[in-house]
């Protein structure tokens, strides 16, 4: 998203120490206006230090400032913040010095409106776009180039909708919510009837998505609309790119979801979990709060204990051994019975 | 997909169980207008009944009608449409209530049709949409807003390009089809050659794309195009959100592949398999008809038996006993001698 | 991508075999006009041969030529190109029979071009494209139908953005790179410092995408922006469909990358590997050059040694053999456990 390269005027350390609680060792009236890497940044650059192995680049930095803790704070040659959270303080600071870029009101005359839309004046349409009759965008919403806004879809004060994200008919989306490019809210989930003969007879996908405030959705990333009731997002959730969330399923408060993850249908999953990448989540189970689940894993049960689980990965090796493992693999149930024998006649 | 939100003067229930082959138990002119959950539904809703888990919402529910199996129909409190597939026959009922959205035919100003393209008077072209020259758009299709449609692409009667989707030049879709948004149709395949060098030459893709009648290709799913003859997608075929097919597949009549799975090029898949989510399809194999393969399954050979398969799924745990196992996952082989030497001394 | 259908006058054999370093046997004066498979092609077109499964269609075929390896060269029934590396000549003389079509320079009258953008009258902008202010588009770029040119990003000579494809602000493209529909370059890195109540704070993501010279980007690949350096993807990069690459990650020329892999933020891949399908590469790690991975694994550690890696991927087999030996898998380490006590015993 377009941020300013830099802060106009620029912050004092003072100012930033008061406002992040953290103890200043410096001068105070000394002005940073842009954030910057330790090994890149000069005295207008705030920069932050986070990890041991950037600890050549503290020693060595021409930073203005730099965040960090309190215990590499003897290393730092420069002025430092010093505080327990150095990313989230850095996270604040730089949202600070580079603002989002103010919005231009108005639609593009290359963007399509419909008549029965309804457009808050403070929005920013942008060429291209297209918004349905019925469709609600209120204050300070951005629409990206090529976004398509569907029928009576609302969407709520400060979101942004990124080039040619797709928010189907109907969908809510809450307050400073982000949809990044390409990201598909509202399609048809994916329900189909069998026949006898093996044909599918598709079944109406009437509920709709209902996502809450201050959730970001990913590039590519598609959430379906519900098959009755609705799928439904809840506030400060965070889904990355190319993930897949299923009809009807229920993702809780401020989980964060990585790349490639596909929810099935009906899955509902509590609050505050974090799910890595390539993660599968079968559908009609639920997952309890405070969920952790590493790469990869497969999720066919409920979760009902708060905790770190994971599963269907196996270590990475050599092609050669790897390939006499799997194999082994076949004969792992064959394997633990004659273990079973051996230790009956000892 | 947009749809009617209820039935303008609705349908008697007589109409319905003699429509759909139910035993109707109740007022034969009691008549419905939309469908709903058991939970939520008045008496001017039909609702349907499947799972036990929703015994106290039918036991409950104040629904003008329940569409059941007789086992159950004892426990439905207000008129019922009994039938042995109460799933197919809500699928059907509901797509009569809400029927989608008829079209209002004509090319949107903002719209971008070539002058050699030809588009049937019938069709709905939506703002932003653009088709290209030699394009042919037969009776009835819609084109939904900023979707492209390529040089020579055909889209056959009654079929839906939804918001954003890309078909690129030359593809070729059935009858009534669905592209939801964002997919992308006929998209170069993977095709490189290597050289000694270790750089690649891009192999031109000249094949195309060929989809059958009422097939349904979820948002954000690609299908690339052949690299000499065309990559094929069978009649009734459903696949759902974030799916790869590669250039010169072959899927078969009436397969159902769920979320994530890639498809790699020149697979050939049988007829009525049902393929779940971040499944894995190697190239230059085939399966055969009536194969089940269970999520995360890769096939990495051909499959001549229909039967149900899985593969690279290990039950999910505890991180800490993961980790165990999968260390000793890379010692299995080793395990397995271990066991058969045991066993010959003894 | 549009292609000629063929070569307007042809091209003698002479040509063909002079130019690509192929013995010719056959009359040296023919001329092809288009490439075509084995069984397909008629006198005016040349085929190749590569694999036996082939064997009789090259037996049988009437094409003009065939280009093949010396080793199979007595059994062609026609002209012969003979080469140690047919696949790679078969590239090339389809790329040569087969060229992109040529641009129509010129915008698009319902494109829209910021008066502040930069285009080279060479260009073909096409309809309900959209260039951002600042944007640099060098000689013979070619902007499809709905794609986002954002801010201040820069394409380079003779590259092709193709339909719906999204290239967000400052992201800089080399020369000759295609990136195919829909695919997103420069969205914010998935950057969220976490709060002590389980909220996210999004972190500010200000670096951008640096794409080499050469580079083919899949359709849905989506690469995102780095947090404060660049995502940066080396000459020649050749990546498939649906693909992540996360903030700050770098790729080495002429790595080859398949559909659906996930590589997280800030890992470096180096040059030449070639990565199967669904992959997950884990951040912050590097993987050295020359490293081949199989599908389906997952790399958590640092790859120091040039080879062929695998993971993840236990061997497909029916659900219910496959459901007894997974379920031993969770029982793996105490069954190495028991094996070295027997051991110890006898």
């Amino acid at each position: 998203m377009q941020r300013l390269s830099q802060h106009q005027r620029g912050l004092t350390l003072n100012e930033l120490a008061r406002r992040h609680d953290c103890v200043l060792r410096g001068d105070p009236g000394a002005r940073v206006r842009r954030v910057a890497p330790l090994a890149r940044a000069d005295s207008r650059c705030i920069a932050f230090f986070l990890q041991r192995a950037y600890l050549d680049d503290l020693r060595a930095t021409s930073a203005g400032a730099v965040i960090l803790s309190e215990r590499h704070a003897g290393e730092c040659p420069v002025a430092a913040l010093v505080t327990p959270d150095p990313y989230g303080v850095y996270a604040r600071v730089a949202d600070k010095l580079h603002a989002l870029m103010p919005l231009s009101p108005g639609v593009h005359p290359h963007a399509t409106v419909d008549p029965n839309a309804e457009v808050d004046p403070s929005c920013e349409v942008s060429a291209g776009a297209r918004v349905a009759a019925g469709a609600v965008l209120e204050r300070g919403v951005f629409v990206g180039a090529n976004v398509t806004v569907g029928g009576n879809a609302r969407i709520g004060e400060g979101s942004r909708l990124l080039a040619n994200a797709a928010i189907c008919e109907s969908v809510r989306i809450g307050r400073r919510c982000i949809a990044h490019p390409s990201a598909v809210l509202g399609a048809d989930g994916f329900g189909q009837a069998p026949g006898e003969d093996g044909s599918w007879f598709k079944i109406p996908q009437l509920g709709s998505v209902r996502v809450g405030d201050d959730v970001e959705i990913g590039a590519s990333t598609v959430i379906d609309r519900g098959a009755l009731e609705d799928t439904v997002i809840g506030d400060g959730v965070r889904l990355d790119n190319l993930i897949q969330v299923g009809h009807n399923a229920h993702i809780g408060e401020h989980t964060a979801i990585a790349a490639g993850c596909m929810i099935a249908g009906s899955a509902r999953i509590g609050r505050r979990c974090r799910i890595a990448g390539h993660v599968g989540v079968a559908g009609h189970l639920e997952i309890c709060d405070d969920v952790v689940l590493l790469a990869r894993t497969v999720v066919t049960r409920s979760v009902r204990e708060p905790g770190a689980y994971a599963g269907s990965m196996t270590p990475m090796e050599e092609v050669s051994s790897w390939r006499r493992n799997a194999a082994r693999f076949r004969r792992l149930d064959e394997l633990y019975r004659q273990v079973r024998r051996l230790e009956r006649r000892k």
